[in-house]
């Protein structure tokens, strides 16, 4: 069980508009996401909660794909929860037209036997207190990683910060980052969130990539650039799951493993945004992912400059 | 005179809030910041027009840093070019309060005679007529690049695009290349200009650092981060200039030329923006420049994966 890994957070239908399209209550879900990336490098175990309204087909492709659905509770006669919302030509932001919590009001989440002993786990966005007992039932994982956004920081401060005093790894958007410290240098808000807790940060920081920040110093990545950019719903958490996956797989965690971590997490991410829902991560193949890597991998790579040779005095 | 640069733009007088402090009337203009970072690497001819109102102080500094300043005229009587902004927490746009054009109302540059031979040409931002009248008396430069702004983009289109026919390399913040272009994804609208002419466009994303797109892909680097971030006025400038400036010390324009030219005026733009005016740019040494690029080198550095060894299948 210690490369495989637990991931919390939702499972969802969402309704999404943006200037190249429309999507109906398509699959979507933190949750959905996270695992749907993670499960292309190591087996996942899903915690999460449902109605019976959800398709059976998407249940079914998921276990396909390697993931333990024994921790999504179904709720007979509920409905699942449901996020509707849009993006203007700038996809940096949604405006979210409407949420509805539905059976994840009362959730209650409870990890599955096996799935306590998982190495890596992933509490994606979900109210803090979920990820806290999610966390509670875990038997000394390996390495832990949180999401939250804006209304938790806002509505539950504490327990965000309980949350980071216990993960290793946070990951917030830089918005999110400032809101949390009310710093609005982002280096020196990086640094009072290491001050909280967790040994990385991870920023993510929309189409403009992401970074890493530990007391080792920063590492920081450009985003894939994509000439089709349909849909960026579910970017954070493909990016998180392809981060957590490839850590998985690979069975290290040293600075060095998590760089890498990082950019699998962006070429994920850049295929998730170029379609609705998972369709894009469906398709996603490993020579793919490759190709995209060895490509951002280039994208960065400039030479050195030697001090008494190469610049004047 | 074939490895100096010929810099067109303002010199100014700036007065800038920021949440960090207040500067009244301190030496600005893009022309000015642009100089003052080439003129770290090689020699600097400066084109631009000044009352009789500017610092003989700043003048002077200048020729002692290598920057020649026959083409800058000066009018008798005459006042200097003032701008007045307020930056806000987010450091990313200036709100302009005040600009008072003054003498750059009727300037009609000229380039001295030894100048016109000058291998590298920046046009800073500026009337976009007056940077094609620089073109024309230049002869056969080896490197040419520009920038511009959204009120020339939108109020002198015609000749913005004229310029954008006849230069090597253009440079534009993202806002700027939707504004130019009417399209969002920032790696079509990069296709697009690059179709209008230059051969490199370079997008500056303030706090997110600035990217390098030509017909053989593109290079991204982030920022480099600073705790402290004082005032950000000039800091495309100090980029540009940096940019070119090591461009015509190097002697070559490769694209790996290009991209090393880049990272060095990454750097040199966050030793200008840790500082109100030019007072960064005045402390920055060499070294310092080579010990940021050193650690700019190291933030982006990851090392590669191998398809069969590295990824599962």
């Amino acid at each position: 069980m210690n490369n495989e890994i637990l991931i919390i957070g939702s499972l969802a239908l969402d309704t999404v508009e943006t200037p190249f399209g429309h999507a109906e209550e398509a699959l979507g879900g933190a949750g959905l996401y996270a695992a749907t990336a993670a499960s292309l490098f190591a087996p996942v175990h899903l915690v999460g909660i449902i109605g019976d309204d959800f398709p059976q087909q998407a249940l079914d492709e998921l276990a396909e794909r390697g993931v333990a659905l024994e921790g999504v509770q179904c709720v007979e006669g509920g409905r699942s929860f449901r996020w509707s919302g849009r993006y203007e030509y700038d996809m940096n932001g949604a405006e979210t037209l409407d949420t509805q919590l539905n059976v994840f009001a009362d959730f209650n989440p409870l990890v599955p036997e096996p799935a306590c002993r998982c190495g890596y786990v992933f509490l994606a966005n979900i109210l803090p207190s979920l990820q806290l007992k999610v966390l509670d039932q875990m038997q000394q994982p390996r390495l832990t990683i949180c999401d939250t956004m804006n209304f938790w920081i806002e509505q539950a401060r504490d327990e965000v910060l309980e949350v980071l005093r216990r993960v290793d790894v946070a990951t917030m958007n830089d918005a999110e980052l400032r809101q949390l410290t009310g710093e609005p240098n982002l280096a020196k808000a990086a640094t009072e969130v290491l001050a909280m807790g967790p040994q990385y940060l991870i920023i993510k920081k929309g189409e403009y990539g992401a970074s890493l920040v530990s007391a080792e110093g920063h590492f920081a990545l450009p985003c894939y650039p994509l000439p089709t950019v349909v849909d960026p719903t579910g970017a954070g958490d493909s990016f998180a799951g392809g981060f957590i996956g490839f850590l998985a797989w690979a069975g290290e965690t040293s600075e060095q493993q998590l760089r890498q971590a990082l950019a699998i997490g962006t070429v994920t991410a850049s295929a998730c945004v170029e379609d609705f829902s998972i369709n894009g991560l469906r398709r996603l193949t490993v020579d793919d992912l490759y190709s995209r890597y060895q490509a951002l991998r280039e994208m960065v790579r400039f030479e050195g400059i030697s001090p008494q040779a190469s610049l004047p005095t």
